[in-house]
């Protein structure tokens, strides 16, 4: 049977342009679906830039507006990977224009641009997605499912820190193409919208929402020079953030996250303590799950290293063999095929950009928290 | 050369009263020292199981009093390894009697008990120790040794945690002997003072006095039988907490401990991330240190993983070879030791008892801020 | 400016008929090279196999005999990814058809078909390559260099294991499409031919040839089924195989595999002990090396994990960020950039048919010391 | 009930001197057992040496020469704790004498001596020991118990490696108190009794009997001063030894032993791999063992680390709580609880020498065919 195609309005042509460019080219080679991805399109304000990234990935065509983009007439959905501070107007525009939304997390700066998003895309009618990638690793997926059969419990505990160390440097500069998430205009906030918001979406996808929280942040280079302009400015973001948080469940969350933690590249790591087991994870060794299962018998329980990488894990049906490992970009590659399967089924694929507001709520109630040193209720 | 005897009073014969006895029994064995540990006497409440003790480990003597200890005049040191409650009397009983007191941590169950114990030993002159020994591990002295030389630069972090799973059985008891830890009136806190004050004491010793801080705590299991009435009373510990703070140097803190996290025994992990380094270590694995080097280059920068057991890590030249691993008891054995020679040189061993107060000052914050859920100033 | 365009024609659509062609299809969206692969066709026995193959990865037509394949002018190359007793017929018919080959490993079942192999490629003057893909795992890439480098000085010792679990029971068959690798006809030999030759080309590629050795081989389940026929046959494949060997730099080599390590799933694990430092190498954990530099001061001595995801390193500046990590087919993706590298610049990708041929000999030798219990040379 | 006394006669002080010394004086502290040891004389060539050692472990009494020692009538025990190449006269002396006699590892030389020194402790009838202390880390006794159940299965692998460094420098000497593993005369053979014959050791105590062998032995560094005279002299000892094995159960079997792997420093790791589970151990982490176990479902499935510190763990409920771990000291003291536990029981603990003869004849195995070549049954 041949394949519906999906024709993709991609905007932005950076790092996360490239990772879910890789990603709609891959998934039918892989999974088996109902649609087939179609790179029409490639939008990005600078010609040149747009052309060769169009020419490597096979993109059909240009623009340089992505006003003119929404407006074409050979484009189901399109795909937001430009700088936070622009994801509202797209994707209002695009949703108004009845495409399909497809956006790079968080959904927005704040929780005001969010919520007239979700109102866009629900009026619209549109099927829509917030790239939480992570979610999409299978040893998370793993993880997510186990929860989920109840198995470990009455919950407890569950922590989760992402730590970086690139931006210690105070020569590192706000703003530009590489550098804008250290710009507070651009990006909203700092770790805590960037790095922060994958750990509470991946904590409340897979402990229930998070009631009330108190936060830490801090900024520990103040003034960074603009890459446009030159100039000195202060800087605007949180260099860091600590959060200590309850679950509506009754379980307490602890989250850090920083650009300070000198020799951690993306070591975002989570773990999540039942009555009867507990599960840790670590996105630099990404096909491993930790497992502890209590109800082993006492002198061989331990903490058991899955190595997620056979038939019955999660999405490893599809790629090779048992002991073969998966890289980062997979995870971008499932949540094509999940948000594919959405389409054919009816059933739409997880999160939203109604789901995805409510990190960016919590996310809001960190950075205010973090001014005001109080608990909030997240709401 | 003949070594001076130290005759040593023990009061309690528990775990603890067992981990010091070790430690003077084998000190002489390993470290040439000018004095040399005589178990003088054990002391408990109960006769039978103190004779055991005694027995086991060679005491000369025993009392069923430690009022009599105190009077002892062939006694020079007392040795406290009962629960917290009791360390206020004992300690300044022994200081008033002109003995040298060491005391287990914490000091005692609040500041203004532990105030007391200060004034007492100062007023008295007596040499005086608090034994927060994870201070002697060689690993963790090794990475006290290496900040205070000033390589890692400007501190961004410091991160802790004690996480354990012994008491999720709602059926574990409170008060009692192997579970005073859960009683308020004999602990005076959870795992504040039993597994945090070790983490808090290392950070400040390591890393500078901590400012403020803001606490999140919890009770998981409300009500606990007593183990001596067998009746049902509430729980008055903390389970649970959470602590996120400031160093005195500008660095942020991030402390957490519970009884609560299945599948972690005893599981005390430190982190400290500065500008050109970082360290971990992790009491599982207790011979081990985790450094990142950033001044390596690019190719071969890692995470290195220091077996600490060469002939120049610190106290390691005085036990095995290279590659064979020490345990937990030797911290204790290197706290004597340091102990000793401290009295053979006049230079007092850290933590005296002014010094352990600080950590009981910041337990106090933590519990303070835990019930009312605000940033508080630590004095 | 335009790429030119490499015609690939495939024999096989199995496992590794997958892995290329995903290399082909990714290889010009992360590196910019002169050629470009296309994948003008697929050829298999099973012409609805085939069909299905061709639709999933965008093959441009199918064939159903490799002899029409070979004949056809549309394709510059031949990539044989069939089991190895093929392998001598379609190479030779394709170099003679002036078709650059490139061969999955080993390059035949023994040397004596290879040494027609390599004849027909050098003959026909024919680019050629032997997809020994771990080469392409950036961490061994890694190794190979600072290797080169002479960093580690003189060399001791070299060990390698390829460990699985994959054979252990009895009721797998032998021949078929998933099993012709334990039928002795097909494959050539068991582990040897498999796995072994893995350990044994980056050996000697990082190490250098092999002088002689001693091998000992087992089969353990000395009867299965025939995947065609049903009929129990012998089994003429070896189970596992060891081996003990000189380099001839004077280093000793010690070798492993096996089908029967329970919990191993594809545990290819490598360590080079030199002079003045050592590495450690393993597959499930692919973007890890282990580093001992004997160089770094006493006290912070020890062995560096190096996550191998920096721009700096092999391969990685052209994929994601640092600390975001690749997965197996990775391997492949390299293989096929050098290969086209190796095109344009008239430096033949190594190894070509002629080295992969020295790989082997060594596995012959390990077979046929098996069975007397002599050293061999290695010739 | 008062304790009987065994009076121990040590011959040797330097590093197993010390070792076993540690573990007469702790085991009292920790098993409660009928016997006692009692330190009644230290033996040594070096009147002020051995004096030091007395007064360091509380030795009542000195001899210079073993000769008076065995004489000696209130002395129940006499421990060999000097080179290789005086056990046999000593051994044979003390069982003449009527002296229980405990030897460190190898038992002898060669096979010729061993069975000298057994026939004399069975003519004599005295209890006798040796020393392959790693049998008594409780992660290895688990691990044999785990095995002797059954639950394995049918076993096929069998692997173990002991690797060191510390003799890579040319300027390390030969002879001499601390390197007289270094000499032929004194040792016997190199690495092959001083740390293959722990793996030999523990192999066979957990997997059965080898059955045949083939070896590979090296002697890197040609001519090494000699620390006594300062003459350069021939080395030799086999710097290096690997091993290809069959035991009689079935199971293929692979050691390998050398003082030149950089970086590791007394890594003794061993695996054994059976039909429904595997084992893993490594002497630097020697406080946990690795456990896959093959029966547990298939998504959860994976290798568990388990941290042998629990009160139900072999030796552990006579030490601290769970979590705490143990260090290399610790099996010989497990070694005199047992040995003791003998004595009481009457049921001999083992390795006598008789069992201990076995690992050398697997020793004299390997070295007559590292000069061979040859496979040679093992008798």
């Amino acid at each position: 049977m041949a394949k519906k195609p999906l024709n993709i309005g991609m905007v932005g042509y950076g790092f996360m342009g490239r990772a879910h460019s890789n990603a709609y080219r891959r998934v039918g080679n892989f999974f088996d679906l109902d649609y087939q991805p179609v790179l029409k399109a490639a939008c990005g304000r600078n010609k040149d830039g747009v052309k060769a990234f169009a020419d490597m990935w096979g993109y059909e065509s240009i623009e340089t507006d992505w006003k003119d983009l929404v407006k074409r007439d050979d484009i189901d959905a399109i795909d937001i990977c430009v700088p936070n501070d622009l994801h509202v107007d797209i994707a209002t525009a695009a949703a108004k224009a009845g495409k399909m939304v497809l956006c790079e997390k968080p959904i927005a700066r704040d929780t005001r641009e969010g919520e007239k998003m979700v109102k866009a895309v629900e009026k619209a009618g549109v099927a829509n997605m917030v790239w939480y990638n992570y979610r999409w690793v299978p040893a998370v997926t793993l993880i997510k499912q186990i929860v989920d059969s109840g198995r470990l419990g009455r919950i407890f505990h569950y922590r989760a820190n992402f730590l970086q160390d690139w931006t210690i440097s105070p020569d590192v500069p706000q703003g530009g193409a590489g550098t804008w998430r250290l710009d507070v205009e651009a990006a909203g906030s700092g770790v805590t919208g960037d790095l922060l918001a994958h750990c509470i979406d991946t904590a409340m996808w897979i402990n229930g929402p998070i009631k009330n929280l108190t936060a830490m942040t801090e900024t520990f280079v103040k003034k960074r020079k603009d890459a446009g302009s030159g100039k000195v400015k202060d800087v605007g973001i949180d260099d860091a953030a600590a959060v200590m948080a309850h679950f509506d469940n009754g379980s307490l969350g602890l989250f850090e996250s920083t650009r300070y933690a000198r020799g951690h590249k993306a070591l975002y790591t989570l773990e999540i303590n039942g009555e009867h087991g507990s599960f840790k994870w670590d996105l630099h060794d990404l096909n491993r799950v930790e497992w502890f299962d209590h109800s082993v018998e006492g002198q061989l329980r331990g903490w058991t290293s899955i190595l997620v990488t056979d038939g019955e894990h999660p999405y490893l049906g599809k790629w090779w063999v048992p002991g073969l490992t998966l890289g980062y970009e997979h995870s971008f590659v499932h949540a094509v095929a999940d948000f594919l399967e959405g389409l054919a089924t009816g059933k739409p694929v997880s999160p939203t950009f109604r789901e995805a507001l409510e990190t960016t709520k919590v996310c809001d109630a960190i950075i205010k928290s973090g001014k005001s040193g109080r608990w909030l209720d997240v709401k």
